[in-house]
């Protein structure tokens, strides 16, 4: 199945149909562009993913309205430097408005628009400056390579570099374009879903079959990364399909369904393992890889209990085979298991070394684990000899920038 | 009540009959006490709280048969440097070897011995150093306040003071004497008890009553304490009580045992504090209280979500109003409430500044809200408007001393 997958260089232009834009609104940033668009020459079918957050943002609320009731979706507006969350009535109308603006541009509805916000929670978004950018956005939008990168970063906060990815999928049908871009950084913890995610194709899918894939991977992906705990307010990951490609619709579980939904695991997973790598303060991308464990969600539980671990995040930040933090760990997560059966490994482009074997410290050679652990992508295998189930989960190490950052970040 | 309960400068060594003494017996620190003893002249009555980690360390397996089998307890042998945790058949062999020597010192047997170790996990202590340090402990012991200072600061890994503390409590039936020091710093996030600590008493009090006050109040003190979110492998809290004060024996649920109960309360808390405001990097003692929480359990699930935020916790360290990721952390607490009826308010010596008002931003001073967050002592009050129930969590800020304690815990 996977040589019908092939990656292109890419993002949510990639498929048919689709333009992006990016404008400097001055929402909260100066001298950097804050706002992006999505759109969709063609009505899209959609499904969407929200955080489990009570204190949801605004843009959540409205947008699970659209996802649910609306009969097409065209547009995404969204902004970065202020969430729009702990904003009230005020927040809400802000979306509204929004809303409108777009929809008086591309005459749709306003119930036809979805808007995401991402910053600081708690502050106002000045309604002039982001009505006016969402016009901006829609007058300059283009369907280059390069005008979804520039999206890609407009909605950037904390994050290092632009999160995207696309890739071409051959169903027996006709072939289709999978293209997403991402953010994420900080207060990452997913939990039904990631900070802001956009998938765009040009496949026809029916609704139900989209979402249903979406929910499906979303729990092995987005749901599987943590940098640092906290489950945002505006965790949001959407997907428009405007069927622009001309293959037969996907309204069955038959092949083209599994094909279609291989390729878009691949996307949720790149665009996940992109966002835990780019964790706020970063310098390594954590894997956690559960083996042999008694079911699969004893494999997930374990795997997050170790990549959220701030001892352990703090020993991959120091190159420093302190495993025992990793048994200490697994041993708290809730899971029931033996720990004398538990055997742990180091692997690296440098290597592979096994640390713990049968619950108990191996005879290793610490210069070779410091060496393994130094490069940017480390991946913890644990074997729990329970039984057949494994999971993985990724995040990232505990760095003095994540301080530096979140010490001060509103300013 | 509480006018019956007095706080006196000593520890562990303030009751009648306890001695103590610490020892450089080069476990793993150089230079440095690191094995503590806590001896009493008279046979103890004793209680026990231990993690709830699945990974237990071998001395917390020791010890909870010794606290539910032994007729009484005499000696508690402690070491820091390593934790003797994942250390398979040969921990045991090293609790057995350890208490073994302590019996035959004392003329007990081994089951009358307490073990507890804290430090690295994964490496194996010496028994000859171990063995040794144990006859010269019991060798040196004293009753003297300064032996009890010594011992609660040889107990300490990265600790950067030492705590202990003590009441004498006026019972009806005489007055009595409780003391007490524990160990904290990384790894902090208690469950049914905290890393070390060891509670002594010249009280009489039936072993039943003295368990069951123990379990209840560390639900209220030790367990609502987290540094970093990683619940130990060799929490231990037990207390000890060799009734010499000569008060008539506590068996019952009358006025006496509720003294004795606040008192005990008031040293588990005291202590918890202690340890959340040292924890590993720490500037700043943090309390979350909540109050107006719909029951008992929503109070403490959510004080300890906000506690337990890295967001939080930096933007404690960073002086930061940030008030937003308090209402994101309440939000993913997994407690149902309405975000708009929820007000924040910062309070330290300082001064109290309403911060939230109905689940948004209120009109406040950043300048007076810094001056707040700037104090050694934070308190985040959050009033929830939705019952009468209220809890209180401690923790600490997350500093870049944090990262570096951790990233290099072992050389």
């Amino acid at each position: 199945m996977t040589d019908r997958i092939i990656a292109v260089s890419g993002g949510v232009t990639s498929p048919k149909g689709f333009a992006a834009a990016s404008y400097a609104a001055g929402i909260k940033y100066k001298n950097r562009e804050d706002m992006a668009l999505i759109y969709s020459e063609r009505p899209c079918t959609t499904a969407g993913v929200f955080t489990s957050n009570i204190v949801k943002a605004a843009p959540v609320v409205w947008d699970q309205q659209v996802v649910e009731k609306a009969d097409y979706v065209r547009t995404v507006i969204v902004n970065s430097g202020i969430a729009n969350a702990c904003t009230g009535e005020e927040g809400m109308e802000l979306c509204r408005a929004t809303a409108k603006a777009a929809a008086e541009m591309t005459g749709d509805s306003p119930e036809n628009v979805l808007v995401a916000s991402t910053g600081v929670i708690g502050m106002q978004i000045p309604t002039d400056r982001i009505v006016h950018g969402t016009r901006e956005l829609l007058k300059g939008r283009e369907t280059t390579k390069e005008a979804g990168t520039k999206a890609a970063r407009a909605i950037m906060t904390t994050d290092t570099h632009e999160k995207e990815t696309a890739f071409t999928v051959t169903l027996n049908s006709g072939t289709v374009t999978i293209g997403g871009m991402c953010k994420g950084s900080g207060m990452i913890h997913p939990n039904m879903c990631t900070m802001l995610g956009f998938i765009t194709t040009d496949a026809a899918i029916s609704k139900t079959l989209l979402q249903q894939a979406l929910s499906e991977i979303v729990k092995d992906t987005f749901n599987m990364i943590s940098v640092d705990g906290d489950t945002s307010t505006n965790d949001t990951l959407v997907v428009l399909a405007n069927g622009m490609a001309g293959n037969r619709e996907i309204n069955a579980e038959d092949e083209d369904y599994q094909t279609f939904k291989e390729a878009l695991y691949q996307i949720c997973e790149y665009l996940a393992k992109q966002m835990a790598g780019d964790g706020e303060g970063a310098t390594a991308l954590l894997e956690v890889t559960v083996q042999n464990a008694g079911t699969k969600e004893d494999a997930k539980t374990l795997a997050k209990s170790v990549v959220c671990s701030s001892l352990v995040k703090s020993m991959i930040y120091g190159h420093d085979a302190n495993a025992g933090r990793i048994m200490c760990a697994l041993g708290y997560s809730g899971v029931s298991f033996r720990p004398e059966y538990v055997d742990l490994y180091f692997v690296s482009k440098a290597g592979k070394i096994q640390i713990f074997r049968g619950g108990m410290a191996a005879d290793y050679s610490e210069e070779e684990a410091t060496k393994i652990l130094s490069e940017p992508e480390v991946t913890i295998v644990v074997d729990m000899h329970e039984g057949n189930a494994s999971a993985a989960a990724w995040g990232c190490d505990l760095t003095y920038d994540y301080v530096k950052i979140n010490a001060d970040y509103r300013s």
